[in-house]
């Protein structure tokens, strides 16, 4: 289960509250190819923890709630290296739009181009976000000797060219069913 | 839940039951952007039948289990169609391999250059089906007053692209992981 091992990697970088692990990390750096909601995130903590792939200590605090703290462990260290050497299978992409796209026939031509034309600005929105993240974070990479940086700077590029691609695709798409009806 | 949307959508077209369901059309027509197993289909069957979108009738077979034919209902008619016009979020992709990208760090080099070989060989394979299939059931698209069928081939196309766009990630990451290491 790749959360499993999403987390485990940001644990093994720094300890961390589930909290952080959310709000610092999975709605900032990953955003672009992973999600996930709070109630996941502390489920699987759960579950880390009973594997001993995690341990906790918790830090008390006087006026607000105690937070606990989340450490790799030694087993955790090791299952976490072989996941990033092992073989994935493909994921597949699930894009609940293209199923609209696929069962449409009975839409009028401009409501589908309509649905096009919407989602096509989607992910220009996106497209621009990750463009300013590259600017303000990713600049000069070509000169990056920090790996780490290099291998964020990867990820963020895929979605780039994800978007870029969505977006091609729409706009032939809207081409193709304006040329033909 | 765009799972149930693709089954009433198959469903609306033909009734049918939830083997032929998986076999003739999850795993055939829309496999490039959505995947569901038998046991997912079989679930989504019974709460659409709750909610009073499905119905089925029972065949009774001599020397064969019996089959439950499943069709649409109108309510589940309308649904559909108030669904194909809604404006749907984004998914988020979910790619466990930019996972293990992004926390590759400590992998030497020749290693992440073999996830990234191993990868664009997958999503080669893909492209390469896709466009079996484009050559196959798509020629000649721009003659095609089928509405359905283009609209088909629109899906198929995103898969294409977006395939493309895996695979010049791969290329341009390898080179740039060359280029400064």
């Amino acid at each position: 289960m790749s959360l499993a091992y999403a987390i485990l990697g940001f644990v093994n970088e720094e300890s961390m509250t589930g909290y952080d692990l959310k709000n610092k990390h999975f709605d900032v750096s990953v955003a672009n190819f992973w999600s996930a909601d709070q109630g996941q995130i502390y489920k699987t903590l759960d579950k880390l923890v009973e594997k001993d792939l995690l341990n906790f200590e918790i830090k008390y605090q006087d006026d607000k709630p105690n937070r606990k703290i989340y450490s790799i462990t030694e087993k955790g260290k090791k299952d976490l290296a072989k996941w990033l050497e092992e073989d994935l299978d493909l994921n597949c992409v699930r894009d609940s739009f293209l199923i609209q796209i696929f069962f449409s026939k009975d839409l009028d031509l401009n409501k589908i181009k309509k649905l096009l034309v919407n989602r096509k600005e989607k992910h220009e929105n996106n497209y621009k976000k990750y463009l300013e993240i590259k600017d303000e974070y990713f600049n000069n990479i070509k000169d990056c000797k920090d790996k780490s940086h290099i291998l964020q700077y990867l990820t963020l590029d895929s979605g780039i060219k994800y978007e870029q691609s969505f977006i091609s695709w729409c706009e032939d798409s809207i081409l193709l069913l304006e040329s033909i009806f």
